[in-house]
This record gives structure tokens, sequence and C-alpha cells, in this order.
């Protein structure tokens, strides 16, 4: 497998945006999906930023770990872990503050309103009663009856437009799509992306075609970075939003660090640093105004509550400031 | 990444199954996990051959994709494309032809009678009544009575033993301990390997500790291969079983050589071929006696439905032609 032999040195980020874009195998359903963002901004653009009766803001949530196809007929393939559960939580805060969210999701990932559901034992949830009727056992009523209630709801106000990825390649263009469609909202729109998105690809015209032979020894791979897209994101596709990325590390001892020059170098307003081993507990917001630290308070809290409660705030300051009347957009 | 310096050349499979094992993070729940299989085991092997009242046999089915990982503390691995379909429709057909079944899954696959569920929208199959009583809309009544139904009876008469895994280092230990467990059973013990399982794997010890950095420039990896475990099995777990495996490839015209050469080199009974394009439609069992295609009568049909009768036919003829006692498991 040979890497792109154009490679990426010294090239400018647009350019190997679009060296990226044009390598990508084209989204499937895309004038579908552009339709269902353009009318779901729209919808949603003219409640934005009213107060009252109206809408916090649009929120971009993406939730999940991209993959990166090793053949063109996929079978092998490199998985950033995530499980999900931040993206899936934080949507659940975000619409309980009065955002419509886009949520666009790796497919199999944790779910709103589904988080508390054991992967492999949907069934292990319910029962027949006497007369074959479906139960939920007491124990789990509550949870059930209120997530059906809360998603019910928010699919019913049409607050929630739900877009599923598999790869890189299809993460890439839904987040090109969902930006550029939320442009026109000016800084009522927000970014908070916490994907486990790929550092390294296998461009698709390098791609083995077939699966890969594994008669003949040691397999050796070269992989390509990934451009730097939130850089991208900023500069051009929405550059008022309000961006919230995240930093995943294994090693504490460089989390701060780099979530600092990601701060900088991609002008976000703010970068969540978190680690693997704790992620769920602890997380340190990033900002150009300092850090703040974020501790669940309990087992059964969720850190994404405060955190999505601080970074509202902020969201909301950061309007005022600018004090912004935001564009109109059409569906 | 450095692949492990001494190398897989020239060793014998033995060798290089130990030197996997030993690289290999030991297994969570290692004790818990044999203590369960050898129960399942012993509860069973009475019963297992008896006809009439008893049980067929015993079958441990492998399903959905095992990950490598590439570094320690995982954040990106290799995948195996696998839904778990195949793995989770022949769980049911086993359990329906009288098999006690050891279902070895990756963590987030497909289950038994919860193939009818999508992914991502578990809360669609739900709705709350008017005295916000759970309620299943009358479209999905049917199907969703029955999966509950199907999955109470094997679970409450113990016919269903469910043990996750991620990785390959997991899967391998998971399908080392259940077929030196079912040793006992003799012939009348079956594997069915539908588990799609990593070719490459990285060393534990040869391992990234950290996330990859991502700063400097294209990545390049070394895998080894993952040694042939089937030989293994074959060879010393479980010499006595039915064994059935998978050969699964995107190229029509090497697959069906290919799963001639598996069947002897790793003494297969049955290899099943399938294409990535079609194996939901049509498989070819291949056996030392020829080759028989499989193909589903229709789109609402499961290929596995056809497939497992004859299965279970060659192994009951297979049975009867050894005309084995089986021997004693104790829990």
């Amino acid at each position: 497998m040979a890497a792109d032999p154009s490679g990426a040195a010294g090239r400018s980020p647009e350019d190997e945006a679009a060296a990226f874009f044009r390598s990508a195998p084209p989204l499937r359903g895309l004038d579908r999906v552009a339709g269902e963002l353009s009318g779901f901004v729209a919808r949603h653009s003219a409640a934005a930023g009213r107060g009252g009766g109206g809408l916090a803001g649009v929120v971009c949530i993406t939730s999940g770990g991209t993959t990166v196809p090793l053949e063109q007929r996929c079978v092998r393939y490199i998985d950033n872990f995530s499980s999900g559960q931040r993206g899936a939580a934080s949507t659940e805060y975000f619409l309980k503050a009065g955002y419509a969210v886009i949520f666009i999701y790796r497919r199999g990932s944790k779910q709103p309103y589904c988080r508390f559901l054991p992967e492999d034992s949907f069934l292990d949830f319910f029962e027949l009663g006497e007369e074959s009727e479906i139960k939920v056992p007491d124990s789990h009523a509550t949870v059930v009856k209120t997530a059906i209630s809360n998603y019910r709801k928010a699919i019913d106000e049409g607050l929630l437009l739900k877009l599923p990825f598999t790869t890189i390649f299809e993460y890439l263009q839904l987040l090109q799509m969902a930006s550029t469609a939320m442009s026109c909202l000016g800084h009522h729109g927000m970014f908070y992306l916490a994907a486990a998105v790929s550092d390294f690809y296998v461009p698709w015209e390098s791609m083995a075609k077939h699966k890969i032979e594994s008669a003949s020894g040691p397999l050796n791979m070269q992989l390509n970075q990934v451009p730097k897209m939130l850089f991208i994101l900023r500069k051009h596709w929405d550059p008022s939003a309000f961006c919230v990325s995240f930093k995943l590390e294994t090693d504490p001892d460089i989390l701060l660090q780099k979530a600092e020059v990601a701060l900088r170098k991609y002008g976000m307003n703010v970068v969540v640093a978190n680690e693997l081993a704790n992620y769920k507990d602890v997380v340190v917001m990033v900002t150009g105004n300092g850090r703040t630290t974020v501790r669940r308070p309990g087992k059964e809290d969720d850190v994404e509550e405060q955190l999505i409660d601080l970074l509202v705030k902020m969201h909301s300051e950061h309007i005022m400031q600018l004090n912004q009347d935001h564009h109109s957009c059409t569906g």
C-alpha cells in the first residue's frame, strides 16, 4: 500500500484539504443530506438567539470515532476508540439548554437518551406479561420511560437532526456540509467537536482494491496525515461560529500543552482537554482567558452537565459582546 | 512501531502460538470465564448426543470482527469489518435445532434475536401510551414479542452462554479456553468459526505505550502475521470436534481455491466460502466430498437457515459414522 506520492510536505492547508476531498469517494445520499441540513438550519435560524421563547442557538455535535479503510472494498480498517458517550450525553444537555442539535455520529455509537442501555442486552430490559404484552421490569421502568419521552419530544419538535458516518471520508464531508450550511447563523452557531478523528489515512486512489493477502509475511503500511480541517473550518467554512474542540491524550504530561497549541493554531474558542484514563470524571476547559477544571460531582452524574452549562454561558456572552444580528438563512 | 524482532520465520506453528499467547495481556475475569465454560459444558455433556429429549450437541459460535490495538493504552486499532449478522442468525438456528450454544462475540456486534433492531434507533420501537405505559407500535409488536420470548427461553433453559471480546488477544484466549473445555464432548462438539479474525497484529511488548504522535509526517507500521490457530485448535485443543470455518474474500476469482486450501491445511470438516458483495445471499460449503451452494430463497429469508440445517445433518452423520460414545465432562 503506497502513500500518496505527491506527499503533503510544503503544501498549504487549503491544498491539502482539496487533495483529501478529491481523493474521497463521494458521500452517499449527498443531495438528501444537503437538503436536510439547509432545511434544518433555515427552520431554526429565525428563532436562534431571540431569547425568551426562541432558541439559544444551533450546535453541531460530532461524536464517535472515524475509520480509515485499508482496502477499497473494505474488510480492514483502522479505527479510533470512542464509545460516543460524550457526544450522546452532551446532545441531551444542549437540547435541555434550548439548542437545536445537528448530531453527526459514528454508526453504532452511543445515542442520546439511550446511553443507559447495555450494548449487548437490549432484550434484558423487557419481558412478556401474562397476556403476552411487553413489559419493562420495575427496576428499569423509570429510566426507559424518561428516555422514550425525552427522545420523542426532541424528534417531534424537530430539534434533533441525526447524520451518521463511518469513515474519515464521510465524516469530513459531513462536517464541511454542516459548517457551510450553518455559516448563515453567524455567532449563533456552535461546533462541539467531540468525535475522535483519525490523524492518518490512506488516500483512496492508492488503496488496495481487494482484501490484503495474508500469506506473505509481515505487512508494511505507510499512512498519510489527515489535513487539519479545524483550520479550514475556522478560516473558510464557518468563520463566525463558536468553536469547541477536544484533545484526548493518554499521557497527562503533554495534554494541556497540546490543548493550548490547538487553541491558538486553529483559533478555537475552547479546547476541552481530557485523558483516556478518566475522561468521564474530569475535563479541563482551555480558553484564551485561562483554564477551568470541571469534575463530576458523583458517579451518578455526568461531567457533561456542568461542562455544557459553562459552554452555554460562554457562548451567550460571546454573542452579547459581539452584539451581532445573525444573517438570514434560506432552506 | 517495530515488529517482533524475533520474527516468525522458520518457527513451528506451536512455537508461534506460544509466542503469541506470551505476548498477549491476560484476559480479564479469566477464572470466572473458565468456570462458566466448564460448568456450561458439564451441564450439557450428559444430554449431548442422546437424541430424543437430549441435545443435538454443543456448538461454539464465534462472531464479529477482532481488533488489533496499535497502542497499549488503546486509542487506535485495526478492525475487521463484520456486523456479526451471520453469527447472531446462526445462533438462533442452532438453538432451534437443539444445540446448546457458546456464543463468543465482538462487543457491540449483532445479537441473537435482536438482529431486526436498527442499530441507532432503539427508541423508535417504543412509544408511551396515555397512562405513560410503554407501548410497541403494532407494526413492530410481533417481531419484538417473538424476540423477547425466544431469547427468554434460551436464557431460562441455560442453553446460551455469551462471552464478549474486543481484541485479537481476547478472542484467541477465549477460543483456546472454549475448545479446551469442549474437548471432553468428543465428536458431539462443534465449532462454527464465523468471526472475522485479524491476519496481522502488533506484539504487545513492541507496541507504543501512549497515543502515537501525529505531528511528524507519515506513519510507518509493520505488522506481524497472527499464528494460524485453526491448526492448533485442530491438533491440540479439541481434535475430535466437528469444525466449520469461514473464508471471506472480496475477489471471487480466488475464493473457492482459498477455501480448498484452508480445508486441507487446517483439517476442517467444512469451509464456508463467502464473498463480501453477497454474503447474505449465497454461500458455498466446501467439504472433502465436494461443494454445495446454498442460496436464500427470498429477501425475507436467512441463508443461515438452510446452511445450519445442512451442517446439523452432516454433524449428526459424522457422529453416527464414528459411533462414538462421548467422554464425560466434569464442571
